[in-house]
């Protein structure tokens, strides 16, 4: 029996691992396709789930699909928990989700090799619906898990396809016995892809997750006069398209002004009638707002609205606004993150502390025990994308970290 | 016979003929849709020649289509000619073009009323393909009598719709045997629609048109890369929409310090792929750029392109343009323009100097011969709409200057 101190996850394993994983669904030319409650997903629970039960740990599934499996501890505490997400989006990668719960098991793998028990159990789960792409919201199972959504609404839900989610549950065979929010955890570790760019462009393997930043969509449509973009005088014009352009040219520059982790993009506009010579009667466009301080986004928010109202004004033009979605920002637990970046240092790694871009069931973890997440980086920030990658020797380094923080946090006092 | 300074048109008999053709091709619910060279073009051509032929006059048809019917003077000398179109957009009106050309021929049927021949032979011509609709360039008739545009050239034209200008010429029978750019006319009145404001804003009745505008269209495309809106630091993207916008920004500012009759129009933006929380790779964008200064339109032109490469090169974007159209502002004749003026006041008009927005087949005219043009106003600006809209008493106003200006005109000396 190693020492705790000793133990190494296997790389070649863990890529193994992923290789296999990314079959089930994959894409002639690479990523792969595994929506929620799919046949896909079915058969990358499955496959997943015949790997939980070879490594003995017991298997449970709750009533909205998700899955745990646990590997005993010395005492009958509370497990540590990881895991993360195995459905994808249409075109999705390897790695995102699929990472944090494969490399969950890989821990598992080098404990029991070792021979080794820890004080507090290790769960390792997958959580129902995390990318939203086929039933909204994302991050469904973690989200009923904790409470903040009723199952009954949950199961209620119909995908663009028609198909209830219940009744997909049902097909597939994963609506469980488990009642939601079992099992109670003791705490939460997430090991994900940083599917932004930070880290890949500084040069560090592991990202240390402080948190998740809040997010403000919203909608705006302008509505003025069309008219002859060569017979109306400037002054006597209500330009829906000049109003448009000159709020969204203000959120980008808001952003600049207030650096930090403001972000702010306009990702979508359409101008109506969209042509050459005719001035806009109508414009829609997006605004998607995020910080990891929730006084900062709310106060982009009020100035963006504020421009927006008083533009429209001088122009002439009407101006309304619908919220598509806002959740505040989510702080994760001083010790996790602690913990995190001890033992990346303790591997002789910088550790970058950085807030999360993207939703992550984490966060939804962080309401109802102390949470936290690693990053690895993500090869030019791609995700949500067939060329998604991470350097295998990153992936096994995070991995490392996990395997390390999670020992940590069983082996830890009351 | 009435003396010449008694003439007068006759308001209703003007009102009947512009109801009257405007039924041909007419839309159900209001306006008219007679493309160039289609069927119901031919049925406008035969209702207007009719008359014409009704009128005594001569009337002959040149190898573009377009069609002159002269009222004899009492000299064998170049015609003053007045005129304009009545080929329509799909969704057209019932005054632009088509008002110039029976307001002109009212002014024939009140000489031959009143039995007065004046020095100088009237023509009264409708020029083919005005529009554009069908077949591009817009124009076109009066651009290939003043020797703009090859009369082969012309001929080879094909519409979206498959045709070519000759066959459909040949098919509605108005390839004539005269040859371009007969006759050589003395000088040429155009009285239109002001298609734009200014006129109805103001309360005015009559417009004295010093020039066309210049025109410049540009087609920018910003090339960036796109990336997660939530996992991509501000500084490390790639955003084409920002740029964009910014861009567009810039367009309307410039038209306002500018000033003057500086006009600048962003109509059309497609951003992609146009998602909430993608960062848009692509950004694509119209500059429509309008001066009656070719100096100031050049200035404004360099500018933006400035702008443009400096907006692009600060946020590492592509950006390319392409030009899609450019015509120099054109300036009527002073002559004619003081004619115009003298005989709106002589009608105790006051006569509003205004440049033309819209393009024209005076502009055309004005490379042979000396040109101006007669505005009467559009009731909101509208046109290019089946709700386009001239009160009767502004149409009858303008038919009147119309007279006089033709009258002073033919009676000159050399």
């Amino acid at each position: 029996m190693s020492p705790v101190h000793d133990l190494k996850i296997n790389p070649a394993r863990l890529m193994e691992s992923l290789a296999a994983l990314g079959q089930v669904g994959a894409l002639a030319g690479g990523g792969v396709n595994r929506l929620a409650l799919s046949d896909a997903d079915r058969l990358g629970r499955d496959w997943t789930v015949a790997r939980m039960q070879v490594l003995g740990m017991a298997v449970t599934v709750d009533a909205i699909g998700n899955v745990f499996a646990v590997y005993a501890g010395t005492e009958d505490l509370p497990p540590v928990m990881t895991g993360s997400h195995i459905d994808t989006v249409r075109t999705g990668g390897l790695y995102d989700g699929n990472y944090g719960v494969l490399a969950g098991l890989e821990v598992v793998t080098a404990l029991q090799e070792a021979g080794v028990r820890l004080r507090r159990p290790i769960a390792v789960a997958f959580f129902t619906n995390e990318e939203g792409a086929r039933f909204q919201p994302d991050m469904m199972g973690s989200l009923v898990y904790v409470g903040g959504l009723p199952l009954a609404e949950a199961l209620a839900t119909r995908a663009a396809d028609g198909c209830s989610l219940e009744e997909e549950l049902q097909r597939i065979g994963y609506q469980g016995p488990a009642a939601v929010g079992c099992p109670v955890v003791d705490s939460f570790v997430e090991l994900h892809i940083e599917q932004g760019p930070v880290l890949h462009q500084q040069g560090l393997q592991i990202g240390v997750v402080e948190g998740v930043q809040g997010i403000s969509w919203t909608e705006f449509t302008i509505e003025g006069v069309s008219n002859h973009a060569g017979t109306t005088p400037m002054a006597l014009r209500h330009d829906a398209g000049a109003v448009a352009v000159r709020i969204a040219a203000f959120v980008h520059e808001l952003a600049l002004r207030y650096g930090g982790t403001q972000l702010a993009t306009v990702g979508s506009m359409q101008l109506s009638p969209d042509l050459i010579n005719v001035i806009a009667h109508r414009a829609l466009f997006t605004v998607d707002l995020r910080n990891t301080d929730e006084a900062m986004l709310a106060r982009a928010e009020t100035e963006v609205h504020a421009f927006a109202a008083q533009c429209a004004a001088a122009q002439g033009v009407a101006c309304s606004h619908r919220r598509l979605a806002r959740f505040e920002p989510v702080v994760f637990d001083p010790m996790v993150t602690a913990l995190i970046a001890q033992e990346t240092q303790a591997l002789g790694l910088p550790a970058l502390r950085l807030p999360s871009g993207a939703g992550h069931d984490a966060q939804m973890l962080a309401r109802v025990c102390p949470s936290g997440m690693i990053f690895v980086p993500s090869v030019n920030g791609l995700s949500h994308n067939v060329k998604e990658f991470t350097e295998p020797d990153d992936l096994a380094q995070g991995a490392q970290v996990l395997l390390q923080v999670l020992v940590r946090l069983a082996q830890r006092g009351d």
